[in-house]
C-alpha cells in the first residue's frame, strides 16, 4: 500500500487474502457484517503506519459489527452479535473483553456503529461540554451526518434554536423537515455567511463544528460575544492537501470566542449515562436516525471516498453481502 | 477619512485642526506627551466608525500619556502626569475619574503606556490563564514586542522553557541575549516549523499567540497533547486582506488543543495585583523593557504603519516633540 498519501484515491486501496492466526484463550472468531465508514479513519490512511499499533500491518482498523462464529471466551457464544474495533476483513478475531455485546433488542443492530457508537456519544457529550442551555442558538455543520443529526435533535430537546449547515438542497430540507432543525443553510448556495447571519438573528452561541475552516469561517461573524466553538471534527481537512483558510479569524479574539476540542476518551465517566440515554431515545422513537448502506466488500474503497465527498445521509456503512457462510475461511 | 479600508496606507490618515469644548466639572485639560502605537487600534482604523463611541468623529482613540494643564477636578492639579484613553491630539480633555495618575516615582513615565499598561497586564494575565507551571515549554510569537517580551521574562521566572518567534536575526538575538529567552526562531529564515520543533524537543505546552496564523501554524505540529493556545493578539490579520491559512489546523483536534482568547476586561479582579507585581519588578530592575520612540505628531501615520510592519523593539511610542508650551491651543 502507498504511504504518505495526502489525498486518498481508489488507487490507495487494495484487497488481499490473509490468514488469521489460531484462536487464543478469551478470543472469538467472528464474521464481519458491517464496517462504519468513519471520516476520522482517513487520517490513518494517509500514512497506513497508523495512529495505533493495530494499523501496523497496513489494514484499516475501524468500528465493525460482527457475528460470533467460534468462541474461546465464556462471555460470548456463536451467533452473538458484537461491535468493536477490528480490521476491515470478512473475518476477524476479537478479544472478548474489548467488544460490546449487542442486545437482541437493538434494532437495527447497525445502531451500534452509529447513534450508539462514538458518533452519538460525541453529539451527547458535545452539548454537555459546550454547556448549551435553553434559549441559546447552536450552529451545526455536517448537519445530516450522524454526529450532526443527533446533536441537532438533542439540542432541540434542550430548548435551543438549531441551525444546520449541509451540502445541497435535499440535505437541508431533510435537516429541517425530518430532523427538526429550525433552519439549514446550503453551503453550496450563494453567500452562506449571509444566510447563516439571517438564520441566526440573535447570533450563534455555540458552534458545533464537524467540518473545518469553510463552515467555521462562514459562521464566525455570526457568533455572539464569548461564544463557544466545540471542535468535534475537521472532516474537510482529513483528506485534503489544500490549506485551511479563514477570512474571519480575528473574530476569535474580538468576540472572545473559545475553541474546545472534544474527545470521547476525556469523558469516560459519562459514557454509560450517554449510551443509556441515547438507547432510551431510540427505543422510545424520539430520535430519528439515518443510514446510508453500500453492499459488497469490493465496494469499500469507493463507498469510503463517496462518504468523504459528502454522498449520503447519516451513518455511512459498508455491508458485506457475500459473507453468509458460517465457516472459517482458508 | 476613508471608510472600510482593509490594508492601511498613509493615505488613510490626515491631520486636522479641531476645537476643544469648554472644560466641564470633573474634567482636566491635558497636553499629550506620547501615544501608544498599539496594533489593536488598526481594527478600528479600518472603518473609522470605530468599535467604541469614542471613535465616532473619526479620530484615533488610544492610550496616551499627558500632563495636566487645567483642572476642574479635585483629584488632579496642573503639572500632574496622567495616562488614559483619549484621541490622538496634541491637547485632550479627560474625565478625571477615567485616567490613571502617574506617580513621580515611575521612571520613565512612558512605562504607563507599555509594561504597566494593557501590554504588561496581558502578559501577566496570559500566563495565569494558561496555567503555565515550572518545567513546561511556552512558545511566544512577537517575542520582542512588549507583550511577548514581558510574557517571556515572567515565564522564565516561573521556571518554564521559553521559545520565542521574531522577525529577523537581530530581534532573535535580543530575545535570547537581553530578554533571556531559551531560544528564538527567526520566522524570516528557512523552515521555521522545523526550527521550532528543534527548539522544543519536549513539545510546546503553551502557545502565547500575539500574531496569528503564520506563527500558530508553524508551532502547531510541536504542540503537546492537550496543549493550550492562549490567543492574545492576531496582529498579522488586523491590517491585511489576505486570508489566514493553516496547513496544520487538524492538529487542534488530533492533539486536543484548546484555544482561549484573553481579554483583560474579563479579569478585572486581578488587575491591581498584576499592576503591583509588574511595578515591583520594574522598580527592582528585574524586568527588561524596550521602547521604540518616534518624534513628531506629523510622523504618527508612518510610525504606526512601521509598527504594523514589525519595525522596532518593545513598546512603539509617538512622542509629541513640539508640544512644549503650557497653554491651551486656538
Amino acid at each position: 500500500m502507498k504511504r504518505r498519501t495526502t489525498v486518498l484515491t481508489s488507487d490507495d486501496y487494495q484487497i488481499a487474502e490473509v490468514d488469521l492466526p489460531a484462536l487464543g484463550e478469551g478470543q472469538v472468531l467472528a464474521r464481519v457484517l458491517m464496517f462504519a465508514l468513519d471520516p476520522y479513519l482517513s487520517r490513518s490512511m494517509q500514512t497506513w503506519v497508523g495512529e495505533t499499533p493495530a494499523w501496523g500491518d497496513g489494514t484499516i482498523h475501524g468500528r465493525l459489527l460482527a457475528e460470533v462464529l467460534e468462541s474461546q471466551a465464556s462471555s460470548l457464544k456463536p451467533g452473538d452479535l458484537i461491535a468493536g474495533l477490528g480490521r476491515w476483513q470478512e473475518y476477524e478475531i476479537f478479544d472478548a473483553r474489548r467488544v460490546q455485546y449487542i442486545d437482541d433488542g437493538l434494532t437495527p443492530p447497525s445502531l451500534a456503529l452509529g447513534v450508539l457508537s462514538g458518533s452519538g456519544l460525541t453529539a451527547w457529550l458535545g452539548l454537555r461540554v459546550a454547556e448549551l442551555v435553553a434559549g441559546e442558538t447552536i450552529f451545526i455543520s455536517a448537519a445530516t451526518g450522524t454526529v450532526g443529526s443527533v446533536a441537532g435533535q438533542l439540542a432541540k430537546q434542550r430548548g435551543a434554536r438549531v441551525i444546520g449547515l449541509a451540502g445541497g438542497e435535499a440535505k437541508c430540507r431533510h435537516a429541517v423537515e425530518v430532523l427538526g432543525f429550525d433552519a439549514c443553510v446550503d453551503h453550496r448556495a450563494a453567500d452562506p455567511e449571509g444566510q447563516i447571519a439571517s438564520a441566526a438573528p440573535d447570533g450563534i452561541d455555540v458552534m458545533f463544528e464537524n467540518v473545518g475552516a469553510p463552515s467555521m469561517d462562514a459562521a464566525l461573524p455570526s457568533m455572539t460575544f464569548r461564544g463557544r466553538i466545540l471542535l468535534c471534527g475537521l472532516a474537510a481537512h482529513y483528506n485534503s492537501d489544500r490549506p485551511a483558510t479563514f477570512r474571519n479569524l480575528a473574530v476569535l479574539l474580538f468576540k472572545q470566542i473559545s475553541v474546545t476540542p472534544l474527545a470521547i476518551s476525556a469523558h469516560a465517566g459519562l459514557l454509560s449515562q450517554a449510551r443509556r440515554e441515547l438507547y432510551d431515545e431510540i427505543a422510545a422513537g424520539s430520535l430519528v436516525y439515518d443510514e446510508t448502506v453500500v453492499d459488497g466488500f469490493e465496494n469499500a474503497p469507493s463507498a469510503y471516498l463517496d462518504m468523504l465527498a459528502g454522498v449520503g445521509l447519516g451513518k455511512r456503512l459498508l455491508r458485506i453481502a457475500g459473507a453468509d457462510e458460517h465457516r472459517r475461511p482458508g
